[in-house]
């Protein structure tokens, strides 16, 4: 992995002065931190009485109402096995028989390799790893407006999130190329993740054959260095995304992905995917209940399925709107259950995903701003450690926005800072420069202030603080404007990591044979 | 107080039957909650050891440092009765000695009056009371843009304020009437909230004269309820912002009108401006110490002049762009100042007010909305006691902006539900839905679900949440134009408080006597 591949898809503008300090500025950023370790304290909403009442009431859901696995005789055999009581496709789980299981055997944290072992994250304890949106059919930027998504434009945003400091992952379907047919599409996408970011990412789970096929492209590239020498087991270099049809449903499908990603020790997030008020009660403890009991249920299997396997409790719940039915996001209910459920996943003792900047708005106002503020903040005040939809996420996840995008990775290179917390050493404390200064004179120019200027304070490259005359003297833009000339500017400036070129011709002689076996399908 | 007054200022449309529901929706609303009593636990970022350092810096700076009183020889003379030590202008306080003081004598909480005595407020302790924004000389909005405020502003928001249920208190300067003349605009201000409102709100600061005019009029209101006959004292219908010139310096304006205030036994907000970088250095641990330790200092100068008057520790803690020098705001850095005076205001035992909606932006963009939860949710999670700014803040306070307030009402709308935390009564656990519904069913239909479908869940009532195609066909506007329409609407629904028509015809010939007996002036 030493030769610069080519690029083929970068502009023939030659890099000025300027370009070089900004990409080693970049390359500087990017390359400081792989992950958060946080150094502030959790926040929680509950007391351990009123997390054990939550506990214990999941217990009740697992043990009298019990939840369906359709479809998938294995996954009840193997429930069968593992002290589960079947009846049909109804699984019932005695009294504290989940959590057993898997705090006997699932890791508390684990390291998701990328193919640049400097961008390897850890998962789990205090660290907090940030992944774009996932999943949106269209995009949306200033210039096209709504429109569905193209492989240019996964690939566009994995160039993107490669690029930004605050992003410590490549995430997984940033968006759905429309453009190519659904049985092959999974092929592109995992290859764009590998060949143009060097960021670890997802596999795919809309098939158990696409979930082999994102194991098999991850051995390539990974080439031995695929199994870990000291256990002799497959280093784990995918986390899959597996949704719980909620309420308290699994099917064949997320099942069939599941058994695919445990077997081979690749991470798999168990999330039950609730909109509180449809697919669950509207409060935030009976949301919060059958969420852990329905997570528990499948991180059970996958303990089951394979001991030691890693594994992440999700929890996707937002609430809907009583007149229309509609999703809501960024209302307190859904922090609520945040805050509710980091807690419950560090009883438990595995790592938790959720949040995200999570909106319902259509476009990038103040609408949308104001939800995904109300969703980021208490994913990293709770504890979250993979957020997926750190970045871009638009009308509740339909719509992937450009402008959005770099928005979001601002915000998130705020939570760096807060997370980071006060600095208590002798420079923290300042006392030198508050001496220096004393009454009624200004810190601007003193000695503490000029060694800590670069430091100071985060620098958001897209607010406007300027003087009101200054902001209409350069075109009273609002966030949008600035921040759709900031992608375009990046997308332009971007320079692909590495790749060894065997690989990559192994890769991409890998998916000719797979595309060429099957014809193309949209189911 | 028992008839309307006649409400001139409201349009001559007959009121439909909707308008009665909604009005009747509103006033439920509105009388619902006087102010928040929180029922989440405060989130703090320092342990027990980083806040007793602060302290201890703190007390560092008061007796080595010291700080400057200007041109006020009483105060000067108060402070060194007090124990202070005093060196022409400069004053230094023994280790100690002004916590001492405050503890002695200040109250944890106390209650400010409204002439509605179902809208008086407890400020203090796990209490949080929102007043709308402060202080600014221009206006925006939709249809004019940015534009010097008018005295018709001042009382549009006073109107506004009054119909948000989120908002418990009327503020202050809400925004400068810049058509009246300065030495007689206060005038206009402390009657518009008198007469155009039923909440508490705030007195002037500009002048000693000033203040003691705004404790004329609230005696007028109260008229016999103005002494309290329990203690023989005034009772608490003031509470008025004592702005700290940082760093470490006390000016002659300030000091007239908070002596003039604590004498009177109304609340003063003693409140260290701080542009961090600017009047303190750039860290966060030092700008906390330095805003301690002058707070401090007046805090306990309040407590000579009257022991026993309520009072507030304040913290306005901003950061600069390190490029231009502009004030930033929303930024991480000031988050984790709030939270740790916070903190150190529940140690010292007084209440405490900082945050709002506080945001760089000039318009109602994303950037403003970023920027603004990121103050108020900090705010909020802290145990903010007072929090002026609430509600209209844009660029950097210089303007206060009609779209922004409505937004910014929605959102402290949805704090009231955030902080009331998390219901785990029977109803709340929702066991019994659970068990209704069952697998792979929905809940919209279920019985616990139409018991708790009016309270379900918090309501914006300017979000879009519709459908993409439904939005499109609703004009596909941006929060800040169906805020457009809402404060419209809600001006034109407007119903104004009753009040006493003596006490009317007496404050407003209080008003005219005052403004006969000198000309007008800009000073």
């Amino acid at each position: 992995m030493s030769d610069p591949a080519v690029d083929t898809t970068r502009g023939s503008r030659r890099p000025s002065g300027r370009d070089a300090k900004r990409a080693a500025r970049t390359a500087r950023a990017a390359s400081t931190i792989a992950y958060i370790t946080r150094k502030i304290p959790y926040y929680e909403v509950l007391t351990e009485e009123g997390l054990a009442l939550i506990e214990h009431n999941a217990d009740t859901i697992l043990e009298e109402i019990g939840l369906e696995f359709r479809d998938d005789p294995e996954s009840i055999e193997v429930l069968k096995k593992g002290g589960a009581e079947v009846q049909g496709e109804r699984v019932r789980f005695p009294r504290g028989l989940c959590r057993h299981i898997i705090q006997a055997s699932a890791p508390r944290e684990f390291t998701q390799h990328a193919r640049n072992p400097a961008r390897s994250v850890v998962i789990g304890g205090k660290n907090t790893v940030f992944a774009p949106a996932y999943g949106s059919p269209f995009i949306r930027n200033i210039e096209d407006g709504r429109r569905y998504a193209r492989i240019e434009d996964f690939r566009n945003f994995v160039k993107l999130t490669y690029m930004a400091p605050s992003l410590h992952h490549s995430g997984g379907t940033i968006c759905e190329p429309v453009d190519l047919p659904v049985n092959k599409r999974h092929l592109d996408m995992v290859y764009s993740h590998i060949k143009y970011s060097d960021k670890p990412f997802m596999g795919s789970v809309t098939a158990p054959e696409r979930a082999a096929d994102s194991v098999e492209m991850a051995k390539i590239t990974f080439g031995p260095d695929f199994i870990d020498p000291a256990t002799g087991r497959p280093k784990t270099v995918l986390i899959n995304l597996i949704n719980v049809n909620s309420p308290m449903t699994y099917d064949a499908t997320m099942l069939g992905a599941l058994k695919v990603y445990a077997r081979a020790n690749q991470a798999c997030i168990v999330t039950p995917f609730i909109l509180a008020g449809a697919m669950s009660p509207v409060t935030v403890a009976g949301t919060a209940t059958q969420t852990l009991a329905e997570a528990l249920a499948g991180l059970a299997l996958i303990q089951m399925l394979n001991p030691g396997a890693p594994m992440v409790l999700g929890s996707f719940a937002s609430s809907i709107s009583m007149q229309s039915g509609a999703p809501t996001f960024g209302t307190p209910e859904p922090a609520l259950v945040l805050y509710a459920m980091a807690a419950l996943a560090r009883r438990l003792g595995v790592p938790f995903r959720s949040g995200g900047s999570l909106c319902a708005s259509k476009i990038a106002d103040a609408q949308a701003a104001f939800e995904s503020a109300q969703t980021l903040l208490p994913t990293c005040l709770a504890g979250v450690n993979f957020v997926l939809h750190t970045a871009g996420w638009l009308e509740g996840g339909l719509s992937m926005g450009y402008e959005k995008f770099v928005m979001d990775v601002d915000q998130a290179g705020m939570m760096h800072t807060l997370l980071a917390g006060v600095d208590l050493s002798e420079n923290g404390q300042a006392m030198s420069a508050i001496r220096d200064v004393g009454p009624g004179k200004h810190f601007l120019g003193c000695a503490h202030t000029q060694a800590n200027f670069e430091s100071a304070f985060y620098r958001s490259p897209i607010a406007d603080n300027n003087s009101y005359e200054q902001w209409e003297a350069d075109g009273a833009q609002d966030l949008n404007q600035r921040a759709n000339s900031s992608w375009k500017k990046q997308l332009a400036e971007y320079m692909p990591p590495p790749i060894d070129p065997a690989v990559d011709e192994a890769l991409l002689a890998f998916m000719k044979k797979k595309k060429d076996a099957v014809p193309d399908s949209n189911v």
